[in-house]
């Protein structure tokens, strides 16, 4: 099971501004909780810190947890946005999921996280 | 003719979010009802569930029964809409069906399900 | 002259919505009323219909009506708005015309159609 | 079954010279025979005719008649090379058919016609 | 020095409409003013007329006319900006000057023009 | 009916070399004539001059006089081929000729051109 | 570790003919047997059958096999050419690796199988 | 360190209209503070200029100087902005980091500059 | 009129093998001497070595000279093609010229030199 | 100055076969040797191994010692060439350079390396 704790963080550099951070991983893969078959995905994670920014190769590492999991798209989507909600406490957090083809479908799944007390 | 009863569901697994899932079908083929040629259209879900998301390959199957039905292109995507809201009850429902060259054109119709009595 | 009466309609399979049809048609060709030289276009026609929807096969006729006919980019997209506006009485139109290369340039004409009396 | 015997042609209107003629169909389809799902194809005909040339809408019907058959990517690209070979007793023909995604693949089948008894 | 009285104009065959109309020039050249060296653009005119339309082939010959003229790319956009809202008088005006490579960077230039007296 | 004769001509500038000149008309419409439906399609013209080059501006006016002509793609590739061989007496003369969408085809016949008597 | 005892094969359906039959796989991924990380590639199976072919839905298991194996982009090339060889016994045989992105480099390695004793 | 006093600026040539600048360097590159590496992007620098806009050449060479820097993504874009704030003291400004591959992400990172007093 | 004299050369670094070496300009403009518009090309010089090579900031110069020159297609490819390979004396050399959209038409000239006695 | 000796390498997992390797670099950069301007390339390293293949990270770090070196197009990629081949004596090898815009031109630079007694 992928863990959260495995997210490494650092000061954000510019807290007196709301400036919009995005990283897309393209290699996010994971299996049909029905099928066994892989499921591929371009996963973006786009947010506005508050105290902390995501250190970019932890982030990898978590994705990389998945690759085993079997998990559908609307979970899992939603796993990471509470996910890096929990351990970011971001000004604004969306996460978009682009699955790529699976049965003559793509599918897209995008979910913004609200922090319990929202301080903006 | 297709039926809807061939959906089949599963419940919502983040139904405290309001977020958005996009299926979109690359092989949806039906044919015209004038003169028995076949239409090709990309066919995009967009809705925000409930209490109960559409589980992908029984949305697959619907759209196959398609096949050989005579339909208009503006006929067809209302009735999808219908279908799938009355199936779902979704809080935001959207049918978007692009249909590919005939006669020179390229069709887009765009359909959005209200349901009678709004739950928001 | 291309003439609206040759455009056919069918009713409006879901009048309880407002519902988007778009066509867009590849093959749009007139001549330059200054140099008899062809000029090509992409025609878009979106509308949201009211009582009746335009028969797809009437509306390539009533296009290929103007492949002789002189008549200027702008002049020509405000005469589908109005032929298409007056024949359907559409609760919204837009015609959206892309001219290809011509001299260095290419042009797009928009324009809306907006009823004498609107009822919505 | 598809039939070639709907193929119709007319005389080929340069026939002192070897020229190639090269259709492609974008909306061939077809049906797994294992699992009754459809399958969707581009099949390009490509061919220096001898005394005849093969009519583009018979060639569409030949086509269309697939869509409810069952039948092998390797199958049908074979018998699509022997039905035209043997309509069109042509100098060269080949036949390319390019499978859409099915289960992660794309797939290209290539066929070249030989005349029992060549004459060039 | 490029002049805007070749510019030549014909009555708005649709005055009664607030209707968009978009030339883009693919082929702009100017020389850089420090340097000497070509630039080179695409330039869209995008106006809502009044009571004229300009004519695009003097529209061309003006765009000719600044060839040989070393200006920088914000002084040029203004200028054609300042030189077609003196010539039209439209009721809206937009240039965007999309510059092409130079030492690594691309640039875009949007002006909008507004009228010493708006009559809307 | 379109004639070769308006095609005008220029003195080859290298004649000592053979290097190849080729022209691709992007605006080529003629008719189906079976059922009076437009077509459309961009001509390669490729060939090593002899003694004389086309002029552009004539080969354009020879193209736009198949506009209102109903003919077969095939026999519309050959007669270019004829005409322009039988114009220009070239080296080498190749037309390629890709038709746009008809009927879920796109289409594309080629030939060469063989003086009577070849002089190289 | 992946075994080709699992790819199941079917007659040939045209063995007096050699043809092309080409599959790419586009969801490949194995391990670096050096850092762990995962790695993507489209792989290509091109061949000509000799009395059988390679059926699709097992070879999509076999490449399945190797999602947790760690294994070199050369040797896992090679691997696939030996046993696709081994198992098919074909005419030809061509496998081709598109490995995506990794450290700011993209790659492809091409091997051709040869059969011990060719029998063409 | 890169230092904005390289920055020159030339005066606006139209301060009475608020019009976009957009300069996007398509050559950025600096170094991973973590491991050394070389990161590229694309930096775009969009303003409303309000005395005084910058030189091409001379923001090209300010962006050079990062070249053998060590710095993150969000503390590389943040300092761009308030260098060309601090520089240009424009009337509106935003800077957009597109940072290509890395680790199998790419990243965007967008920042706003606010005047200390803003006067517009 | 363009002086090849103001063509600079190097000493070819690797004489004693047999590289190709491919530069092409996106930015040659020259006008047409029927006329007097501007022409846009993108040139291609293709060659091997012998002693020298061409130094790339006086081949931009040498093609800025043509600038308002009026000048065939035809013949500047090859005036370019003699100016190059006198200035060069290279073991081979290509020129292919692209021109841009004019009248509806793309144009491509290519042109091989031969020195008066090549020694390979 | 970079050097050959950071290449590492690992033993060549088929050598009883000919097949190609190709790694493409996509973050090759060098200084301009007259100007001091960077300069940016893809590279291609496309070669038939004999006993050593090379390990990819090395390569990279090959690439990235060339960051801050003047050094001409021609030179570069010929000493690429020099330095890959007699580091690991492959059977075949080709170096392609891919120059990104630099005024106005893009380069591309291919070399062939061929071993002093070559043996195959």
């Amino acid at each position: 099971m992928s863990d959260p704790k495995i997210l490494e963080t650092f000061p954000n550099p510019a807290p007196q501004r709301d400036y919009v951070i995005e990283h897309t991983h393209h290699e996010f893969t994971s299996l049909c909780p029905m099928t066994g078959h892989p499921d591929f995905a371009n996963i973006t994670v786009r947010y506005v810190a508050d105290k902390i920014c995501v250190e970019l190769k932890s982030l990898k590492l978590y994705f990389h947890a998945y690759r085993n999991e079997g998990i559908f798209f609307e979970a899992v989507t939603n796993r990471i946005c509470d996910d890096l909600g929990g351990a970011l406490r971001p000004r604004q957090l969306t996460i978009v999921a682009d699955w790529k083809a699976r049965g003559g479908f793509t599918s897209r799944v995008t979910a913004e996280w609200k922090a319990p007390k929202k301080r903006k």
